[in-house]
């Protein structure tokens, strides 16, 4: 896994903004829309995701709707790659592989075009936070099912006790983040 | 407006995957999926979105959910700027104002955070279509109300026969498009 850079996690940290309660009481949302939104948070982000892959020969970054998109095309071109996005269920307009994956209560399933990657793709799988992990398990299990290599997951947040990092590395693929909570 | 590059929109055009058909007889289906995983022209779309700004001090790009992420990130880590969401209601974690904008059948709403830009940032506002230009127009409405500038309208695609661009340039914002349908 990418160790925590504490210097750079205390900077980004001091720049999210945590809704106590939010939402559900007891929870507390990490919100990283005022971090985004600064110019050097974003940009830190960004640089500090990209730096570990940017001689790994990564053919597509590929991002989780919808926040993972914000990083994830950002995080294409820093490293200049192709962009794959992975849509909830019926969003995409042609052909899709589809993977489902539980939810607290049933399930709901993640799909990419048919054709978005193949043997010989190199994939970094982005995300904004990684919390149970099982989006990232089905985008995992989608890659691979059309061929493609999945090099590594990169995400900016880490909920710890959730698990999903553990997770990920027992699908076989390494987990970077800049902070955990 | 900006100018139509055509030999960038002829290249750009080569990559879009046309679906006829889609998604109902008589539409036919821009999906920039095809484009947009491809290194060269993901790169391509991104500088050339980005040109005009780069010295027009743009503080935030502002993107429209959902797929206007896979860009805006792009272009504000190109630029140099801070990233804003505008999403679909009910997404959004902290206060929020709201903008509501009219379908074929009914309306929806867009929301930003009420502290997402304030008077001084000057906001570039990027999506990966135009068609009626309803979602931007909103969008304009909801950066105006939190007393920020809208600078310019950035889009891949400007599907000129549904008019969009022109209500955005009747809202007072120019209109830049890499290519035209």
């Amino acid at each position: 896994m990418g160790g925590e850079n504490s210097q750079l996690s205390s900077y980004l940290k001091s720049m999210i903004r945590s809704l106590p309660d939010h939402p559900i009481p007891g929870v507390t949302f990490r919100d990283i829309t005022t971090l985004m939104d600064d110019p050097t948070g974003f940009a830190r982000v960004i640089d500090g995701m990209a730096e570990p892959f940017l001689e790994q020969g990564i053919t597509k970054v590929a991002a989780i709707e919808a926040r993972g998109f914000m990083v994830g095309g950002a995080l294409a071109y820093r490293l200049g790659t192709g962009f794959v996005p992975v849509r909830k269920k019926g969003k995409l307009p042609y052909k899709t592989v589809s993977m489902s994956y539980e939810l607290e209560y049933g399930t709901d399933e993640l799909e990419i075009h048919v054709d978005a990657a193949q043997a010989g793709d190199r994939i970094l799988l982005v995300d904004d936070l990684i919390a149970t992990g099982g989006t990232a398990v089905a985008a995992i299990q989608l890659f691979r099912s059309v061929g493609a290599e999945i090099i590594a997951s990169s995400f900016i947040i880490d909920l710890v006790d959730l698990g999903g990092a553990e997770k990920v590395r027992a699908a076989g693929v390494d987990v970077y983040t800049l902070l955990q909570y």
